[in-house]
């Protein structure tokens, strides 16, 4: 994960170009993993960093601190958020890295607003701040052929009942921008300063209007995350406009494929929920309709990102 | 893992090219998954394919069974081999793909014995039968900086406590055939049809003699499977002059960068494990030494995939 050069080269310019927010104060990082995020923190002046894993890696992190002289400053804690005692009453800044691909499946948000509740001063600062998912239309003929088709006809066997399960699981990928046929829509801006847990369940509505004539195979969602406390706002998309990370982009592939001519519209709307029984799991139900010159299309899929 | 053509071709080939194996025939498929080796066994006339699969994929599996019209010659059974109950007393052919990455890593090589044992007629055959593994030298300077010294200086601090886990983990990765610098031997080959279980630990020596001047950075192991009671012989490798596979090959990085001389060899033996705690992992040990011009370095190292 070190080595997603735009994940860790954000953070880290966030933080060096903005020793203003660090100087003299007291940081917790919450899921430090090698304590990569709390190193920077130190080396920009923070009094002191607390630095939260819950995995075997925390071993490994405190011999990183130390190896690198930070023991004074930074202070690894085993264990859980939930469960850790600091030795302060309050942090002035939590830190974390917390999203996950479709930013919500299997994230660590619930525990950064747990963090926040429980240990944040009521000015303290949550880096970073805002997380917003978005959504485009693709054309990707070759590859559902390749991903879903291919069900069809296996070695010469039909394994069609595949395909519909195939289809329901969004598929973590690379897109090029040159697939892109309509305009990129905003769904959903989270505060992570203010927002519940509750509030990483909703349903947005979007349209989506062709930029060209073509074919859409799938709608792709992407999420960036800012840092709007730094002295100018800084932070990185995972869109497949930008520089390639290991979160890709989320492919939602539709059963039908659309043909829309430039200046038509999908409109619909994406819910997206925990799923009941697995919290981690993600639920995402799209529905949409296309009102075209070739086709009147209406209809609801159901997504599970498991 | 049906998108791997060599596997699935080469399993395809193997069936429909030696009917006169098959025809009349009953045949266990021990982790059958989707099916697709006992819908290729029934189309090769089987009298009979009893499909054992124990994950939720036996569902499918009877779905496209049936959607292929075989639900009269095949029979999906889901469960355990080890509980599950055939209402035949024996088979004439077990047919499965067990392998796991070096051959040995999270394989079901145990779970065909057993069936061997239990459900094979004495002089009932095992596909595929033979399956060997190979060792072999590379060079590598790009990517063992990439993977291994990336440690030393992580966005400018020191993990080189990672560096010498990272060491320890055997990788999974596609090994360019230019690389290779010494022959490639053969370490051991098992015989399906006869070995027991315990034949999966094993020491085998080796000699591997540099075909050219240049550096030694990692061993290369990788296997091999035939079918020998094919018409003639059949199978597939995972070398790195092979058209690549899943399974890729795996790269032993070496603690020394070796300076190698044509004509010069590293000498020692691999020893390749079960892990006591966890049967699933694999320990292997290396001991080499090179008797070259430059240098005289003797070592063992230790491995573990998990």
């Amino acid at each position: 994960m070190l080595k997603d050069v735009v994940r860790t080269k954000s953070y880290q310019n966030v933080i060096y170009q903005n020793k203003f927010l660090f100087k003299d104060k007291v940081v917790l990082d919450v899921g430090a993993g090698t304590g990569i995020l709390s190193l920077f923190c130190a080396k920009a002046g923070a009094a002191h960093v607390y630095a939260v894993e819950c995995s075997q890696m925390a071993n490994m992190a405190k011999q990183i601190v130390e190896a690198n002289g930070f023991s004074n400053v930074i202070t690894v804690l085993k264990g859980k958020i939930e469960e850790i005692e600091l030795p302060v009453t309050k942090v002035d800044i939590i830190i974390s890295e917390w999203m996950g691909y479709f930013l919500l499946f299997e994230n660590m948000l619930n525990t950064v607003l747990y963090a926040r509740d429980k240990w944040l001063v009521d000015d303290g600062i949550v880096l970073p701040d805002k997380a917003s998912l978005y959504l485009t239309a693709i054309e990707d003929a070759e590859y559902k052929d390749d991903k879903i088709e291919f069900w069809n006809n296996v070695y010469g066997f039909d394994m069609s009942c595949i395909k519909k399960q195939a289809m329901m699981e969004p598929l973590v990928d690379t897109v090029d921008q040159n697939q892109i046929v309509t305009n990129c829509q905003l769904l959903k801006t989270m505060d992570i300063s203010k927002m519940g847990p509750g509030d990483a369940s909703f349903t947005a509505p979007f349209k989506l209007v062709a930029q060209r004539n073509d074919y859409i195979h799938a709608l792709v969602a992407y999420f960036d995350v800012t840092f709007t406390k730094c002295h100018k706002l800084m932070g990185f998309s995972t869109g497949p406009k930008s520089r390639a990370t290991h979160w890709k982009q989320t492919v939602l592939y539709l059963e039908d494929v659309l043909t829309i001519c430039e200046g038509e519209a999908i409109s619909g709307s994406l819910t997206v929920a925990p799923n009941k029984k697995n919290p981690r799991d993600v639920d995402i139900m799209l529905k949409y309709s296309l009102q075209g010159r070739h086709s009147a299309i209406s209809r609801i899929q159901y997504y599970k990102m498991r």
